[in-house]
This record gives structure tokens, sequence and C-alpha cells, in this order.
């Protein structure tokens, strides 16, 4: 039985797993248990497979679906599973959604379709009829960067008064939507909001917000997490001494190259070196040659978060 | 077996074949085996499935096999079927291009990655890739609009050296552009270069282009196929007659509402008056209602286009 | 003479003053002394004038001058001004700065020339340029929504060391940017780094920010002052109170119509009510008509913050 | 008495003429007495004066008017001269018409303010109230490369109506977007409608447009009237051997480096190798280097338009 995130809102770092590959059309299922056994020992609070930085949209679907199966099995109910069904046909995100339902995932989570774009009333009514036939409830994800649209305010809150749609998942990266969301949900604790960029989880707790889903955490997941607490407890001291290496990642390990995708390159190579995975991308996304390999080995290391969490 | 588009290039009227739908989760094959009657009647010089007129990415997996097979078997060979595989993952473009061989498909034509963006280098890589492993020839399509990231010309110029690569359709509705590629492949006559918006169709084709993808062609073949003629012939006359008629049709028909989406809600409205589908379009997009449905059976009533094609 | 903002970085509220107009053509002079008084009276740490707020760009040069003379003359050195030179032109910049050195500004802000767009190192030459020549410090000003160009983070670092380049403000409303720039500069406290966005300025601070350019003190100075205060003490409680009281303004005020210019509208029309110049915008920009005028008058009277600080 | 372009529509080519620069505050009035004469001399039939290609903003007030005032002496009425008033501040725009109109200049042009983005109805609001005020005639521009906002074909219409609106340049590159304008105006021959973009004159003269503001009429003036006479003859074989030409200066002259300004560049150091000029541009933009100046010196004795027309 899923886990009931209506009566127990979801809170805390979510890390967006990354999807470990064998090759481009073998999972790694090894590595996934190994990464699944970090998080879980780094104590997050729940877990999101295929967001964006499980690279959702460029892996097969019958992948999809057994890295679904095989996450649940392996999460076995400890903490909440959310699937990504991020997908511009609808049919495809249910299907994924049933995968999800019976494989005994919590919810699923969806941004924008995002080759056609919406206009705000067709994107409310896509989500409105989304959540009435999806078997899991639904956390909104808003990703304008990658789909081009935006969800606006206004559509979140109208969509907030659907009993299957249990939050959002903000990667704007712009903190005055955030927190406009936080102050139009300041009476609606149930509504879970959750900040995508790593950078800025700290100050989004601090002002209220219920946790973050952050890429780093596939490394360093018990930093996430203190820091997390930290801005909970409102320990600004101990904040601003994590905030300092959530941001040298960033910084060092995010930031190699001018690709679009230098983050998903830089994450995974120094979760390769971290002994999770093999810095692989999924196609069309490509990993990092040798020498950048190698440059990111020398700067994870020098990492006050290396030093401490790894 | 294919038709050799190597030796024969690519030239003429193409159009992007509307996706008739009985519901949401059904291909109306009446009404296609009709539409590609239509069209073919049309004198159309090829046949473009799921293309962005073809709704492509709303469209389920299994129905885009089914509409493929279903589209090739009815053209039988009698003029060029290309099918369109853009997607996020490789595997899936692959796997729809799989199917289209098998079909009897004669080529595929994809658009960039449309959820992760790439870089100029990261989409040659990408395209060169692709193209070694289709078993069909690729035509890049440039739909800046729909996928974030423009294939530049210095892209396109690098990728026309590719055995398996035969050409361009430009949606980006940018003169410059097109004109650009038409003077950087003035001594390559085999690499065809094709525009989208049909309101420029004449006029790329006056200015050396191969032909057009035009939508509007769903309804009026005729149409569109003796102005690229006129256009072809360098009868400015009579382009100025025929130009005028597709104007009206992307004024008339095109702009009612101001959706994303107007162009495909007024395409399939209009269609349906013409006793070709019914009007829906493929979730998440929706169908005019009945109210716009009936403004846009006057306004059909009313073009020239009508009074002469229909 | 001027403060030195080098030996005493610039920290705090400092608000963007609004250009308050008799007409299209002419200042309030006797509105801008009472605006002036009443924010002197909050207790802000600076003024801003000719910034985004204080409608810069629409300004005929001639009352610019005028405003920056009458500004500084008002303030008479109690606390530091600083004056908006952004232009697409640098001559005119660099003439601007010289009526507000000789009038007796403190420093003067910049954004990117914003009709042709520079590249990264084309705006590094430029305000290198610039900061050589002009007779005050130069804060940079990130404004992307406004300018097009973005002030990368590569390129305020490279700029940071220019002797007469004092800090950034930044109005992307982007909290990754933001909190990347805290950590760029984590040990560079000379380097003052504001926040545009009022809905952001706590969360800025708390994360070790030196202010905001907070339009919304226009009304209210002391709010924004005792935010600010609140959040360098790190006293949670207190803004997280406060902000439910900037957060209001925010969602009441500034959102009235779907104008690019709906902060504008209603700031004006709310200063009005508070008996703080007519409302009037400045050309091309139109104020509300009377019934949102009517409506923003009340929305106003039923802010938390008018009842506590008007 | 300014000529009459209300009874006598403005046609043909009408080059936006580049200014000329001693250093970066003194305007080179020998040269620009050069490049008038070069240009007359070329069969222009108009002068666009501080265009984009003018690098209008760029230059300092003052000097604006003295080039307004230096131009229309120099033309002496032989051919229409039109100003470009374009700014964010409506005074501005009205006092550098006012100079135009004393001058002797027979219209303005003004895209919309570019650093306050208006809306739709904001914008036709701004420009009939401009054009109520102005003392010539105005010509709209749209040019959204540079303004951020589009003046969309249904803001032309309704403005079009305006007595003293007499034409658009359209500058968006876009052909969907000027076929529309064709269409929408083709029972108001008197209605001017020019294209920007140099590369596609020809096709929008064939399909009906009344002619260009071709920046490389600079260097070749003769070239561009001659492309515009056989577009305006429906004589394809020369439209196709000149739109060669055109072509093959847009790829070897505007595409050196890839900075914004890439095409500025190349044009002002092609003038200078002419004898029209020195090759400087305005600040904050800047000249090519020894190195690259030398490239366009190549590149430019190599074209097929230098040896036909130098």
């Amino acid at each position: 039985m899923p886990i009931d995130l209506k009566m127990n809102p979801l809170k805390g770092v979510i890390p967006p797993m990354a999807t470990l590959l064998s090759d481009a059309n073998t999972l790694d299922l090894q590595g996934t248990t190994k990464l699944i056994d970090h998080l879980m020992h780094g104590g997050v609070h729940g877990l999101f497979v295929l967001g964006t930085t499980g690279e959702c949209t460029n892996i097969a679907y019958p992948m999809r679906k057994e890295l679904i199966e095989f996450a649940c099995r392996q999460v076995a109910g400890r903490i909440p599973v959310l699937v990504g069904i991020t997908d511009t046909s609808p049919a495809e995100s249910l299907s994924l959604a049933r995968v999800a339902a019976d494989a005994g995932a919590d919810a699923v989570v969806a941004a924008p379709p995002y080759y056609f774009g919406l206009g705000e009333r067709e994107l409310i009514s896509y989500f409105g009829r989304l959540a009435d036939q999806l078997p899991l409830p639904l956390y909104l994800y808003n990703m304008p960067s990658h789909t081009k649209t935006s969800l606006t305010g206004a559509a979140v809150l109208e969509l907030s008064s659907h009993p299957n749609i249990l939050g959002l998942k903000d990667s704007s990266g712009n903190a005055v939507y955030f927190n406009g969301m936080l102050y139009a949900f300041k009476d609606r604790p149930d509504f879970t909001l959750l900040v995508g960029p790593e950078e800025m989880m700290a100050s989004a707790v601090l002002m209220g917000g219920h946790g973050g889903v952050s890429g780093g955490a596939n490394m360093f997941p018990r930093l996430y997490v203190d820091l997390y607490t930290a801005a909970t407890q409102g320990n600004l001291q101990e904040v601003a001494r994590l905030q300092q290496m959530v941001m040298e990642i960033a910084a060092e390990i995010y930031a190699l190259g001018s690709y679009g995708s230098s983050f998903l390159k830089g994450l995974k190579a120094s979760m390769a070196v971290l002994g999770l995975g093999n810095g692989r991308l999924s196609p069309p996304l490509e990993a990092f040659d040798a020498q950048n390999m190698k440059q990111i080995e020398n700067r994870l290391k020098g990492l006050k978060a290396y030093q401490t969490y790894a």
C-alpha cells in the first residue's frame, strides 16, 4: 500500500535519482542498488525516479518501466517513491503511471507537455484531466528551461484544489515565483512546495518551503539532509557552513565546459569517482571524455563536501 | 523497395498528413484512407507522416506504428513516404525508423531532441550518429519554435556530407536562414531544401527551393501543387493569384482564437467540414468547440480556395 | 564630498525612488521632496535615483538631470545617493554621471546596453572602459528581463577587480545566480551584492546578501528596513512575520491587470493613496484608470502593511 | 517642402545609411558627404538615417541632430530622407522628429520602445499618440531582435488607419509575418511595406513588397537597385544572378566571428576598404581588429559584387 502523502505531506530532501547505465540500452542494476542504499543511508526523505536529473526523456520506455519497478522493489516502502511521468503524450504518461502504481510507487510527478506548448487554460485542463485519471497522486513540476512553458502561479493555485494534486516542484530557479507560491499556500500546509535547484534549497526552506529535489544528493545525500535539517531548525550558522559546501559543489562540479548538460556530465563523473556508476549519460547526451573525467576527479577530491561526507 | 531519393531528390509539395482519430486512442483508418486518396488525387509529390501537423509527439507509440504501416500500405509506393521520428530518446527514434523501413517508407525526418537542449557540436554528433544507424535516409528538420534548439546553418552544412542525410525541412519561418541555405547549397542540387510554412512556399521556390511541406494541402492539395508548379515555371501572375488563396486560408482558418494550436484546430475543423475526419485533436490538444467549428465552417465556405478547389 | 563606499561598503535597503511627475514633461518637485523625507524618515540606507522603478529610460534627459540635482540637494549627504546611468550610448551615460558627480551623488549604477546586445567579452570591455572614465564608483546592474543581456557570473567576477566597480545589483530574480554570486564573493565583503526583487530580499540577506533595492519601500520604507534588520539579526520569526506583509503587497498591489508594467502602475497608484504623487507614469507607460485606482485603494487599505506602517 | 509620401508612396531601395565617425564623439562629415554621393549615384530611392545599421541608439543626441541636419542638407530634396527616432522616451523621439522636420526630412521611422516592453494595446496607443504629435509622417518599424517587442500584424492593421502612418519596415526576417502583411494590405497600395534583411528583399518584392532597407547598399547601392528592379520586372533569371551576389556578401562579409554585431563590423570594414569611412563603430560596439580587417579586405576583393559593382 502506498504511503499516504495526503495525510503525511512530503517534506525534506527527495533526490532526483541519477539513472545509471551499463551501456546505452541497459540499466546498471547493480549500481542502482548501491545508489539506492547510498541514498537511504544518507537519510533522504523520498526518492524521485525519472526526473530531469534521471534523464527521464532520454530513456527508452521499456527501460523506464524496468527502472520504476526495480527502484520500488529496492526501496520497499521505506520512503516515498515518486516517479516522473512527464511526456508529450498523455497516453504514455498514464501508461508510466500505471506501471508506477503496480510497482508500489507512492506518487507521480509531471511537467507540462514540452513539444506543443499549451496556454494557461489548456495547461489547467490538461493537468486536471491527468489527475482525474491517474492511479496515484500527482505533484506538478515547473521546469520552464526544458519545457518552454511556465506553470503560472494562477494555474498552480487553481489546480491545487484537485484532490489528487498534492504539491509543486519548482525548478525555475526564480525565487520571486517560489516565494509567491509560499505566500499563496500559506494556509495550505498540506500542499507540498519543493524547490529544484540545490543552490536555493536552504533559502527556500528558511522561508517556509518543504524541501528540495537536490541533484547533488546523489553524491552526498547526508550533506543535503543536514542542510535541510539546519534550515528547518533555523540554525543559520550551520546553514551558512553547509551552504558553502553545496555552492562549492556547484561551482566545481557542475560548471566544467559550457554544455547545457554540464550539470549532468559533472554529476555522473563525480558519482563514478565515488563508486556510483560509470559516468555514462543516456544518448543523446554524452559523458565527459577522459581528460574532463580526470579534472572532475581532482576537483571532487578537493571539495570540503568530499572531505566531510565521502 | 524504397524510392531512391538520393538519385531522385525529393521535390514538390509533400503534405504533413493530419493524423485522424476516431477517439483519443484510436486512429480513424477509414478517414485516413480517404485523406490519402484525397492527397494523391491532388497530385502531391510525397507524404510526410507524423510531422508536427500530424501531431507526432502527442500520439502514443503503438498508434504511431500503426499509422506508419497503414499509410505505407495505402500509398503503396506511388509517391515517397517520409516518416517523422523526432524524439527525445534516440532508441525510440530508431525503433520508429525500423517500423518505417519494414513498412516500406522511403525516408525519415528528425528534428533536434526537444527536452534537453543540445549545443551545436552535440547536435552534429547526434544527427551523424543517428544517420549512421538509420535503415532509411534522413531529412533534417529545423523547428525551433517547438524544439527550442535551432539547427544552425553551419550544422546543416557539416551534416550534409553524410551519405545518409538527404536534405532539410526548415520550419523556422526565417527567410534569411532559408535563403542562406539556398546559397550554401547552390552547388548541391541533390540536397533537398523544403520549407515548412505554406505562406512562404511560393517565395521559397521562386528563389530556388525544392518545395514545401504545406499543412493546408490536407484540405486543398491541388492548390498547393498548382502554386508550386507556377513557382517552378516562374509564372508570377499565377503565383500571385494562388498565393492570395493560400494567404486567405491562413488568415481565415489558422488564426481563430489565440491558441498556440490555432493552426491545428482550424485545419482539422476545416477538414471535418470537407468530409475528412471529425475535427478531433490528439490530447493534450483540444478541438474547437461547436461554436468555433461553426465559425470555421462559415469562413471556409467563403474562401476562394473552397470555391475553386473543394 | 561623496561618501566613501569603498571604505564603507553599501548595505541595507536602498529604495529605487519612484519618479514623481506633475505632467508628462514636468517633475513633481514638491512630491519628490515629500517622498525623500518619507524615505529618510523610514530609515533607508541609501537612495537609488533613476532605476527601473524610477522609469529611468522613459524620462527625457533634461528632466533626468534636474531630478539628479534635486535629489542630491534634498538628501544633502545624509545617505548615499546612487544614480542610474543605464543607456545605449556610453556618451550619454557619461554625461549623466558627470551631472551626478557635480550634484554630489555618491555612485552610479549601470545595466548593459539594451538595444544592441553585447556578448560576454564585449560587456566586460564595455563596463571596464566605462568604469575607467566615470567620475564616480559604479555598481553593475543585472536586469535581463529589460536589457535582454545577462551579466554572467564570470563577467561580474572579472569586472570586480576594477577599482571603480563596487558591487552588483541583481534583478534577475534567479536565486541560483544570486547565491552563486554570494559564493564567488565570499572572501570579498567589500563587494556589495544587492538584490532587486523585494520578494527575495529577506532570503538573500539571510544567505549573506548585503541588502535590497526594494521598490515597495517607496510606500512603506520602514517595513523593508525592519525586514532587512530582522534578516541580518537572524530573527527568523520576525522575518516570517514581515515577509508575509511584503508578499501581500506583491500579491495585492503589483499584480492587478496583466500588464508588463502592473508593478509600476500599482506602486504609483498606492503611493498616490498614501499622499505621495498623483499616480502618473511617464510615457509611454500609462497610469491605471479611475476604476483600477479605486481597486488599488481598496486593496491597499486592507493590507497588513498599511495597518502597521502607513 | 517635404516630398509627399502619402501621394507618392515610398518604394525601392532605401539604404539604412551607416553613420561614419572620425572618432567616438565626432561625425566624419567628409566621409558622410562621399557616402551620400555614392548612394545617390547608385540610384537609391530614399535614404534612412539613424536606423539600426546607422547605430542609432549608440549615438549621442547632439551628434544625431547634427547628422540629421547634415544628411538632409546633402540630399537636398532629391530623394526622400527618413529619420530614425526610435527611443525609450517619447519626448526624445519627438525632439528628434522636430529636428528632422526643421532640417527638411520627409518622414520618420520608429520601432517600439525597447526597455520597458509594451503590450499590444499599449503599443497601439503609443504609436497612435506619437503619430498624432509628429510633425512628419511615420513608418512603423518591426525589429523584435533588438526591441524584444513584436509589432503584431493586428497592431499594424489598426495603426494603418492613422492618417499619419504610412507604412511598415519589417526587420523580423519572418517571411510568414511579412507575407501576412502583404495579404492584409493587398487593397492598400498606399501603405508601404518594406523589408529589412537584404537576403529576403528580392523574394519580398517578387511577392508584392515595395522594397527594402538593405544595409549592403552602403557598399554597392547599384547592386541592390538592380536586384529590386529585376524583381519588380519579374525577371527571375536576373534576380537569381544578383541574389547570388547579395548572398555571397552576407556569407563572406557579415558572418566573420560570432558577434551579435558581426554584420555591422563587417559592413563598416568593407566600406573602409571601398574608401567609405574608416571602419570605426560607435561605442559600445567595437570595430574589427587589424587582422579581421585584413580578412574582410581579402574576402571583399573576391566577391562577385566587388568585381561587378566596385
